[in-house]
C-alpha cells in the first residue's frame, strides 16, 4: 500500500502480550503480528484502546511501535496510536513513528479532562500543523472528549494532514452525517468504525472500513464480513454480522474492557500473559466463565480454538463438540 | 391484511390537525388519513409520540381512533396508541379500540416515573393477560422507562398477546440482539424501528418495518426506501436513506419534537392548525427558518411541496427552483 | 396563614389511600390528612409525584383536592398539584382549585417530551398570565423537562403570579445559585427543596422549606429537623438530618418510587390499600423486606410504629426491641 | 502536624507555573508555594486535577513533588498526587514520594477505561498492600471511574493504609452516606470535599476539610470559610459560602478546567506562564472576558488583586473601583 493511498479495510487494534514479569513479551508480540497478517487483516493499529496504551510508559509505547513496524516489514500498513501527555510530546511521538515508516497515526481526543469542542479543535489543529505524518482522529466518547461533527468538518477542511476518523460511538446515523458533511470536499478522507456490532450497516452506508477488536481475536471472521458487505453479498454479510456481534458483545461487555480480549486470544492458541490491571477475585471468575462461552461462539462461527483448556477439555475439543452439535441440529432443521 | 398477519411495513405515526380553537379538526384529520393512504403507507399509528397523545384528554384520544378507523375503512390496518393513566384505564382503552376493529395497540412503557425492569414487565404482563387485542411494546428510552432486552424476551415468551416491539432507540446493534433473542421462539413477532435515520440498516439486519415520522410528511419517500431496502437494491436504498435521514434530523432536532412535523406537513399542502404547546418567540422563529430548509430537502428528494409560503415564494415555487439548481449542478458533474 | 404570606416550612406531599377496588378511599384520605396536621406539618401538597398524580384521571385529581381542602378546613394551607394534559386543561384546573381556596398550585414542568428551556418558559408564562392563583414551579429533572436557572429567573421577573420553586434536584450549589439570582428582586419568592437527604444544608444556605416525602411518613421527625435547622441548633439538626436521610434513602431507592412510602405509612398505623402500578413478584418481596428495615430506622429515630406486622411481631414490638437495643449500646458507650 | 495525625483542613490543589518554553518554572512554583503557605492553607496537594498531572511526564511529576516538599520545608503537610500509568508505576511513585517525606499520597481512580467497582477495589487494594505511605482515595466521577460507596467501605475496612477520601462529586447526601458507613469503624479516616460550591454544607454535616481549587486563587477566603463553618458561625459561613461559590463557578465552568485558574492566579500577582493545552481563539477570548469578572468577584469578597491588567486598568485599580461601588450601594441600603 503506497503512502498516499486512502485508508480502508480492517485495521486490527492489537493487544500486547506481556511476560511473567509484566514486561512486553517481544517474541510473543512478533508471533501475534505474524498470526494476524497471515489471517488477512489489512493493517495493524497498535497503541489504541484495545492495546491499552494508557497502561504503558512513553518509552514502552515507542518500543511497541518499533517491534510491530519491524515485524510487519511492509506486509501491511501500520496505524500507530500516538497520544501522549501533552501536545508537544504527542508531536514528538508522531515524528518518531513517521521515521519508523508508519502509514499514519491515530490520536485520541484529549481524555481525563472533558474539553469543549473548540479546544478539541485547537488540539488537533496544533498537531496537524506540526506533524510530518497523516493523522486519524480517534473519537471514543465513552472514554475521551467527544469530537463533534462541526469539529471534524472544520478539521477536515483546514488540515490536509488529517485524513481519517475512527469513530467508536457505534451510531450509524452519526456516521452518515459525517460522511455527508465531509466526503464531498475530501474524497480522500476515510471513515472507519470501531464498533463491530454494526460493521455491516456501517459499510453498507458508506464507511471505508474499521478498526475492529474482533479482528484481533477472529481475524478470518471479521475479514469475511468485510468482504461480504463490500461486495454486495447481503445475506452472507447479515449472517456473519450476527456472529461478529456475538463475539464483540463478549469482548466489550463480558468483563472490564479489554480483559476478555486477552482470554479470547489465548483460546486461539497465542500467549498473552498477565494483565497490568489488578483484577478482583470476582472478575477472575467472570473471565473464567467467559472461556467456554467464547469457545462456543467461535465454534458456531467456524473459528478454530487452538489454545487453552476449559475444565478438563481443551478449547479445541470444545470447538469440535459445539460444531458437531450445531451440524446435527441443522441437519434436523432446528435452525 | 388479515387480523392474524404479522405486522410489517411502514406504519405512519400521524399527527392530529387542530382547528383555530385548538380542538380536533375532524375533516382535516380525515383528509390527512386519505392523503397518507393514497401515498401508500402500510398502516396508521395514531396516539403515538408524533401524535402527541399526552396532550389530548382520554376522551379525545378515543375520538381520534374512532375517526381514523372510520376513515381508513379497512384500507390499511390501524395500530392504536392505547396508554392511559394506569393499567385499568389502559386495558379499558384496549377493549374499546378492539371493538372499533384496530389491528393492534401500541403501549408505551410507563413514563414520568422510571420503573425498574421487573415492574415494566409486570405492567405489560397485566395488560397482556387482560386484553382482547394484540399488543405492541413501545420502547422509547428518551421519553419513558426503558424496556430492556430480558424484559422483552420474557414478555415474548410468556404472553402470546404481545406480538411486536416498536423500538425508538435507533441502536442497530440492540435491534440485532432483540431479533436474535426472540425470533427463534416467536417467528410471528415483529420488530419495528421508530428511528428513520437508520431505517435501511434496520431492515438490512432483519427488522420487519417501522413506525416512521418521515412517512407522515413524505410517505412516498419513506415507502420507496422501505421497498428498495427489502428488495435488495442496496445502492438505491443507500441514496434514499441519506435523503430520509436529512428530513428526519430536521423533524427530530430542528425544533422541540414534534413541532417541526406540523410545519413539514403544512408545506405538503395540508392544514394542521395551531399547537397545544405554547411556543416561545425564539421557537416560532426557529420553525419559520425550518420552512425553506425543509422545502429544499423535499425538493432534493423529489417530494412535492404544495402548501405554505416562504417569504414571497410559495413552497411549490421554492421546490421548482431547488430542483432546477440540483439538475444544473448534476449536469455539470458537481455531484 | 394569610393568602398573601410567603410559602415556608414543610409542605407534605401526601399519598392517596385506595380501597380494595383501587378507588380513592375518601375516609382513609381524610384520616391521613388529620394525622398529618396533628403531627405539625405546615401545609399539604397533594397531586405531586409522591401523590402519584399521573396515575389518577383528571376527575380523580379534582376529587382529591376537594377532599383535602374540605378536611384541612383552613388548618394548614394547601399547595395543589395542577398539571394536566395541556396548558388549557392546566389553567382550568388552576381556576377550579382557586375556587376551592388552595393557597397556591404547583405545576411540574412538561414531561414525556423533553422541552427546550425557551418552551418551558413559554409554558409557564402562558399559565401565569391566565391563572387567578399563585403558582409554584416544580423542577424534577429526573422525571420532567428541567427548568434551568435562566428560565426560573426570567419567569420570576416577568410573572408576579409565580411565587416559588420546588426543586427536587438535591443540588445544594444550584439552590444557592437560584437564591442569589432571584431573591434580591423577589424577596417574596420561596425556595423549597424536595430532596430530604439535604434538607438541613438547604435550610442552612437559605431555602425557605421543603416538600418532603419523609414528612408524609414521619412528620414529627421532619418537622423537628426543620425547627432545629432554622433556629441555629446545628448539632441537633445534623443528628436529625442523618436519621431523615436514612429514611429518605429507603423511600427513594428501596423500591420503585413511591411504593416504599405506602409501606412506611402503613407501618405508622394508617391504611393505604393497594397500588395502581402492577408489581412483580420480586418487587413485592423487596417491599416486604423493607418493612423491618423501616421499622428499625423509625425506632432509631424515636418514631413510633403503630401498624403492620413483620413476621410474627407487630411493628410496635419491633420498635420497642430496637429502641431497647440502642439504649443498651449507648449506655455501653458503643456510639 | 505529626505524620500520624488525621488529615483535615484545606489542602490546596496547586497549579504549576510554566516558563515561556512550557517547562516547569521552578522559581515561580517556589514563589507560589510560599504565597499559599503565607496565606494560611493547611496543606498542599500537587499533581491533582487542578495541577494538570496528566499533562506532565512521569519525570516532571516527580520533579514537581521534589520542589514542593523542599520549598514547604515542613511548614505544611504535602498530599502528593501519585497516579501513574499502571499499578506498578504508581507504587514506585508512592515509594519515591514517601522517601521525600510527604504526609500521604492521593490516587485517582483508574481513568480512560471505566472500570467496574470490583476492579476499582482491586486496584486500590493492590496499592494499599504495597506502599509505605498513607493513601487518599480520589473520587472524581466526571473524569475517572467512580469509587462507589461499598468499594470505599470495603477498602476502609481492609486497608489501614487507606486513610481518607477526597470526593469531588459535590453530592452532600452522598458524603453523609460515606461518613455514616465508615466513621464508626475508622474514626481516623478523613472525608475531604473537592467541591467548593458546598464546602460549608459539607463541613456542617461532618466532613473534615477540603482540597479546594478556590484556595489556590483566594486562600485567605477559603480559609475564612473553613474557620467560620467549623466554629459554628453559621451566618458568617453562609455569607462566605456564597462568595466562594461565585469564584468556584467561574473557575469550573467559565472555561475548560483548569484554564480559568491560571487567569485567576495571575490576577493575584503571580506568574503562571502559558498552558500546555492549545486553546482556540474563542477560548482565549473567553479567558480574557473572565478577567474583569474575576476581578469583580475578588473585590466583592475583599480579596486583593495585585497583578494583570484589564484593558487600561490594572487589576488592583479595578478592585478598588468595585469595592467603592459596593460600599456606596451598601450605604444606600441597596443590599
Amino acid at each position: 500500500m503506497a503512502v498516499s493511498s486512502k485508508l480502508q479495510g480492517i485495521f486490527t487494534p492489537n493487544m500486547v502480550p506481556l511476560d511473567h514479569e509484566g514486561k512486553i513479551d517481544e517474541s510473543g508480540l512478533r508471533a501475534y503480528v505474524d498470526w494476524l497478517i497471515e489471517r488477512g487483516v489489512h493493517g495493524l493499529y497498535p497503541n489504541g484502546s484495545t492495546g491499552e496504551f494508557t497502561r504503558f510508559t512513553p518509552a514502552e509505547r515507542r518500543r511497541i511501535i518499533e517491534i510491530i513496524v519491524d515485524q510487519a516489514a511492509g506486509r501491511v500498513p501500520i496505524l500507530a496510536g500516538a497520544a501522549e501527555a501533552n501536545v508537544r510530546e504527542t508531536i514528538a511521538a508522531c515524528e518518531y513513528y513517521h521515521g519508523l515508516g508508519v502509514r499514519a497515526v491515530a490520536i485520541v481526543s484529549p481524555y481525563y479532562y472533558r474539553l469543549s469542542p473548540d479546544n478539541v479543535y485547537a488540539y488537533f489543529r496544533e498537531i496537524a500543523r506540526n506533524t510530518p505524518v497523516d493523522v486519524t482522529l480517534y473519537n471514543i466518547p465513552m472514554f475521551a472528549s467527544p469530537i463533534d461533527l462541526p469539529t471534524i468538518q472544520r478539521l477536515s477542511e483546514e488540515c490536509e494532514r488529517i485524513v481519517a476518523i475512527k469513530d467508536s460511538s457505534g451510531d450509524v446515523g452519526q456516521m452518515m452525517r459525517m460522511i455527508e458533511a465531509i466526503r464531498p470536499n475530501r474524497p480522500d478522507f476515510s471513515f472507519m468504525t470501531g464498533w463491530d456490532a454494526v460493521l455491516m450497516p456501517m459499510l453498507m452506508i458508506g464507511a471505508d472500513g474499521g478498526t475492529n477488536v474482533t479482528s484481533g481475536v477472529a481475524p478470518e471472521l471479521t475479514k469475511k464480513l468485510y468482504e461480504a458487505a463490500t461486495t454486495g453479498k447481503v445475506e452472507e454479510a447479515r449472517r456473519l454480522q450476527y456472529l461478529v456481534r456475538q463475539i464483540f458483545d463478549k469482548l466489550l461487555f463480558g468483563a472490564d474492557f479489554p480483559e476478555a480480549c486477552r482470554v479470547a486470544i489465548e483460546l486461539r492458541g497465542l500467549k498473552m500473559g498477565p494483565t497490568r490491571q489488578p483484577l478482583s477475585e470476582d472478575h477472575k471468575k467472570t473471565l473464567a466463565e467467559l472461556e467456554p462461552q467464547l469457545c462456543t461462539l467461535f465454534a458456531a462461527a467456524g473459528v478454530e480454538c487452538d489454545g487453552g483448556t476449559v475444565g478438563t477439555l481443551s478449547a479445541k475439543e470444545i470447538g469440535r463438540v459445539v460444531a458437531s452439535v450445531l451440524e446435527t441440529f441443522q441437519a434436523q432443521g432446528r435452525f
